[in-house]
């Protein structure tokens, strides 16, 4: 017997037959002897309506309010997967976030998780009843329901995996794993059977959007293994898990791409110190992510800043900038939204030289240009025109070995 | 400067623009200088949608889970108001019923509010806060959500206005008020300036469903002076007050209709003490509700007894009584759908005697055949084949001198 978080993703519970199906795939987990905890996203759609409601009322809306509003669609799911458990003999019963309670911060509308209240649930499921758990919503100190943004369903499920102690934190959705690039692009793509903790974020924090980047830090934290698989198969997934129980690592577990960012380049900065503080200060302050930085070398004591910001904050990093000019006594800025970043990731590679040398080496062969390149311990990225983005995820799926 | 509950149903609150609108009538209300407790319906046709989905996953769904999945619909309007009110500089706040707490008793999908804890509630009012309210719901004992039937927004409102010791409750609907008929039968028919609880639940009860009868039989009792008025509109609407405060009673305030009853005769009963019992013990042990009651005399040992149910209940009510055939001893039981009651209301018929006479008399006129009448201290009823249901209302409005 093992003790099971299964979440389902808000395109598993779509309409009344997804519902139904969820619950076939909770009552075929139980009759194998396990015991379950479910967690719902809203029914595909729903949240994007009950934002658009909020937004459109009031573009300054209170955080507070658009949490109530928002909190409702996992309320409705969960109250129907509970009908419909009960409907095949389960005993099934609904828990908002306040009922159980997920303890948050206060910060509205991306409020974190900092406890579950975990005995009355596991009581329950001991008496065999299964507790189906509104996903995305907690209540905050003020006593009023805080939502976790976007996505904050995986956060929820892997946080009450960790409360309940639960051996695995199963996530369904609507794609049966994780991939070593998108199969969009790369037919020859392979489903990972297992894939580390690290190197998961860095893949879903460079777009490649299976789980939460946050659901996958707590896991990480709190040692939770995750399955990442689908709601419409029987196919098992890809296990997110701790290094140690990765036997036959790769070097080179996938490739990710993203076309959300937007280039800067901050030209002809006098080349003193402080002068990085000076552009970057300003734009956190502003809660602008940079990602890849880079600076060349000074000339004429002058020297080129260059960064990346998400798209949808790109209007706003220029004005930022703009309005800092003097501070920062630059020439001129200079822009390019047409820019992909592309990233090969892989725990092994710390332990393997070479492989940014085969990443240079494959995009030059293509006559592919690197305009800005950044590396960390487990994954290389550069940028190049976004016009060669499917090109390039082919050559080095090709050029790491990782084709089917 | 007054204390007043305005209650806005689902029409009032169907999409933005509405909901804009509201707020506006609100601001309009603080602006005069008074305090505004704000109480929300769902979104018109939201509560049928969840009712729809919850009873197709399950016919026997519980009780427990319909209420989670069905009270989203006031927790979306209730932050959408709030959002919509601080947007025009009130400072406004949602509340659910479990923050308040509205305490209720744990008969789900039905409960009965108990309690309205409204210290809080009042201290922000006077520091200038606006609660909005989201209606229909309560928490049970259980520490989960309760919803208080069908319309139950209106009893919320008028228990809220009870709890807040307001000087009115104004419950905005797409009616402008209470009429002497139904306008769309009667175009001479009157709005009431005034009319009092009783009359108004007599109404209510015969078909004329301007308000929950709850939340007029609290209204009553707790003394809430309640107007009905439209959204649409800034004409005054009709208070529903104490007998005390209408002055100028009419001896007649209205003429009532429904076609929703089913007439049914259990023929050739045995004459003896208990047979009534015996027919509607079983029907009341069915929660099927009887209303007309009629026993002729008796000849050669037995008697005919007839009534009317809902006719949702109709097919219900033949098969329990088919069920209990034997220890009733009917010899055959008779049914018809196609009839119509009409009511004639008022508080004055208490001290005039010919109201009942000229009800008859009118309808005879026009060759009206009357199958059962009932009367209660302010009300005669009668039941009549429902294709008359237009020409009698027409008939009786002008014969008791309504027509405006």
């Amino acid at each position: 017997m093992a003790r099971i978080v299964m979440k389902f993703g808000g395109t598993s519970v779509a309409d009344l037959d997804r519902i139904r199906n969820v619950a076939a795939r909770v009552k075929a987990q139980l009759d194998a002897g396990d015991e379950v905890a479910v967690v719902v996203s809203a029914m595909a759609g729903t949240t994007n309506q009950l934002v658009d409601w909020c937004q459109k009322l009031s573009s300054l809306f209170d955080a507070r309010e658009y949490d109530a509003v928002v909190a409702t669609g996992e309320q409705v799911t969960a109250g129907l997967v509970a009908i419909a458990l009960q409907n095949l003999g389960v005993d099934a019963r609904s828990w908002m976030g306040w009922q159980i309670a997920v303890e948050t911060d206060g910060q509205h509308g991306k409020a974190r998780i900092d406890a579950i209240e975990s005995e009355e649930l596991l009581s329950r499921m001991g008496q065999g009843q299964t507790p189906v758990v509104a996903g995305f919503q907690g209540i905050g100190p003020d006593n009023r329901i805080t939502t976790l943004g976007r996505g904050g369903s995986d956060t929820s499920a892997v946080a009450l995996a960790a409360a309940l102690g639960a051996d695995r934190c199963d996530i369904y959705t609507d794609v049966d794993g994780v991939y070593t690039t998108d199969p969009r692009i790369v037919p020859q793509a392979r489903k990972l059977a297992r894939i580390t903790y690290e190197e998961m974020l860095e893949l879903a924090s460079v777009g490649a959007k299976v789980l939460q980047t946050r659901s996958v830090e707590l896991a990480m934290k709190e040692r939770v293994r995750v399955q990442v698989r689908s709601s419409f198969s029987d196919a098992p997934g890809t296990m997110v898990v701790d290094e140690d129980e990765v036997v036959e690592q790769e070097i080179v577990a996938g490739i990710a791409y993203s076309r959300d960012e937007a280039k800067i380049t901050v030209r002809r900065v006098p080349d003193r110190p402080g002068i990085a503080a000076a552009i970057f200060v300003p734009l956190a302050e502003a809660h602008i992510n940079v990602d890849m930085i880079v600076q060349n070398v000074a000339e004429d004591g002058t020297t080129d800043m260059t960064f990346t910001v998400g798209k949808a904050d790109f209007a706003r990093a220029n004005a930022v900038l703009e309005q800092a000019r003097e501070r920062i006594g630059f020439v001129e800025i200079t822009t390019d939204q047409n820019v992909a970043k592309l990233s090969v990731v892989g725990v092994g590679m710390r332990s393997h030289a070479g492989v940014a040398g085969t990443m240079f080496h494959t995009l030059a062969e293509r006559g592919i240009n690197i305009q800005v390149i950044s590396t960390s311990e487990i994954k290389v990225s550069v940028l190049v025109a976004a016009e060669y983005t499917e090109l390039a995820v082919r050559a080095l799926h090709t050029a790491y070995d990782l084709d089917a």
